[in-house]
């Protein structure tokens, strides 16, 4: 992604890896300060997951086979036993950093099984490529979401999204912002409204910081406003990403999705889902068997930013004892999405069989 | 409304007269504070209003009332000549305190001409009279509200509600508050969920509060939850206040009314309407005439609450020099729009005929 950073606009890395260390923009700070954080070891990466200085499912699966990689190259010294130990016991520290991420589990898994054959250094070397391997897929999907995606944006067109579905989100480009990046670099005249997204607000601290970043003309609103927008005539597209969709399309991401997909229908919009096809859980038919987290209320009642010194402080908003209800995600069904904007294409209904042809052409090409 | 205050729990009115002095519930420090603010002139009362300690159609209506029967009081030792210019000045301070609260300008014009005859003496009594008038309609209006409201909702109904259309937007009980405060006195087991309302977060400030204070169960949620709540079946009806209504039953009310109207639609939910029959405008034939208000970005750039000392503080959560767009209002269409909760009944469709209907009434009632 493109961002201002020691005074100059270069390219960066949401995260990537130099040796036995991990380097990641620390996305608590965002959009603050730009700090780049360097993990010495897997437990700081781990630690660094748990306290989400990188969210999102793309980055969290990248960091967590690094984590592997970390642990392996931190016991090269040991006998095959002790590595074997050590590294699963590395394993079972970074799987329990965020316990409903898919991506961290499967890319934990692919490393794990990269470093189970030969002897210890074969197993280092093998465990760095796969962790390297999750990354540059992760990179080359998020490219090819952003070109079969672009194909849809005219120029002209105004975009709504909800939550980060960017670059922060993945090693670059993102999932949903992947094609407005594409568009804006060749020259598309595009307008984009970002969501706030609360209560995590990561529209107003992610989304709208890597479109200033970018160059990419945007406004911020509030959750409430998308729907004005809609029935003013003022988006023509709405995109957004996803943390799970099961095999008939129905899509599980940031709460408040449902809420954009009914009002774009109601507004004869179109509503895509952008996701890498490893979002898609074959095994789960219907929406109706995810099952959605409660989070904290904290998240509800205390506010995060920096205060009018520029340090960073948190706010309470509610009174004492407020009753919170806090769903993490929602589920849109799928008759409220248009298509999904996939590294391999753009699905269309219907998605019971366009997501199985999907899935089929991903594990020849694995295969 | 119900309030624990100084330890004990009593009947408290958001504001009221006491001679000069207005007094009325601070609501800047709500809810972490509540404390009776004493206004002793009429420039102190334009102040509160303009600072936002009293806010709210009805109760912002009362405030500027009370602030020309202040302003009267003030000159009553006056030339005739000298008091009416003093009242007229008083008149032209307040409104131009909310210069889009129709409200105020209608309470203040009645005020006006209540002063408009006889001596000075009289002139003084009968201002004060009219405020008090004001007052007392806005009371009787909350009550019939509570009254009609009441008797859509079952036992055991769950009522999602949008901003703060309480109590404390009026004198006492509020519009959408007020058949929740009369369901809930008559024992019927109802359950209620508030939204936040960015940007200003009047849900979570206020309704929150008015709801914890009178003891009906609650519970806060994001903006973005409504509509998965109302999918999950866990809501039964929707009911909101008004800023403006149009005489085909297009309304006004804070951004983001809209989208719960449509997520209600959606689900199959009864959507209303609670607002006094003098919130309808009969000059504005349909919403496309009401202009709607770009307000002060800061609005979500900055939230304002309690720091974990309990001190009041503001925090940025966005970037400086983000972009960010601020509707204070939407329009949300009468088709979306099931009946209008008002106080001398529950208008149904054809709306054009009940609105016109309605207010042929209340002229009759006070003619």
């Amino acid at each position: 992604m493109r961002v201002n950073f020691n005074g100059k606009t270069q390219e960066l890395w949401t995260l990537w890896r130099e040796g036995v260390d991990v380097k990641l923009i620390d996305q608590r700070l965002l959009p603050h300060k730009l700090e780049i954080l360097t993990l010495h070891s897997h437990c700081e990466t781990a630690d660094a997951i748990r306290d989400m200085a990188v969210r999102g499912a793309g980055a969290i699966g990248v960091a967590a086979g690094y984590g592997i990689a970390q642990a392996a190259l931190e016991a090269k010294g040991m006998s095959l036993k002790d590595f074997q130990a050590f590294v699963s016991e590395a394993a079972n520290t970074l799987q329990k950093t965020r316990p409903t991420a898919v991506n961290l589990f499967h890319a934990i898994d692919r490393c794990i099984k990269a470093a189970s054959r030969g002897s210890v250094l074969e197993r280092v070397a093998s465990a760095c490529a796969e962790a390297d391997r999750i990354a540059l897929d992760d990179l080359e999907a998020s490219r090819k979401m952003g070109e079969y995606g672009n194909a849809l944006l005219g120029d002209g067109c105004r975009i709504l999204t909800h939550c980060n579905a960017g670059a922060l989100a993945f090693i670059d480009n993102g999932s949903a912002l992947a094609p407005i990046r594409v568009a804006h670099r060749s020259g598309k005249h595009i307008f984009v409204y970002a969501d706030e997204t609360r209560p995590r607000s990561q529209g107003a601290k992610l989304t709208a910081w890597e479109l200033q970043q970018e160059g990419v003309p945007y406004a911020l609103i509030v959750d409430n406003a998308a729907g004005y927008y809609m029935r003013r005539g003022e988006v023509d597209i709405v995109i957004v990403g996803a943390d799970r969709i099961a095999a008939n399309g129905d899509t599980a991401n940031k709460i408040g999705t449902y809420e954009k997909a009914v009002l774009a229908r109601e507004n004869g919009l179109p509503f895509y889902v952008a996701a890498p096809t490893m979002t898609f859980d074959i095994k789960c038919p219907t929406g109706k068997g995810i099952e959605i987290e409660e989070r904290n209320p904290d998240e509800v009642n205390w506010v995060f930013g920096v205060d009018e010194d520029d340090a960073f402080r948190r706010v309470r908003i509610t009174a004492e004892g407020t009753t919170v209800l806090n769903p993490g995600f929602d589920v849109t069904p799928a008759k409220y999405i248009t298509g999904f904007i996939t590294d391999i294409g753009v699905l269309k209904p219907p998605f019971g069989r366009s997501i199985r042809d999907a899935l089929r052409v991903r594990k020849d090409k694995v295969c």
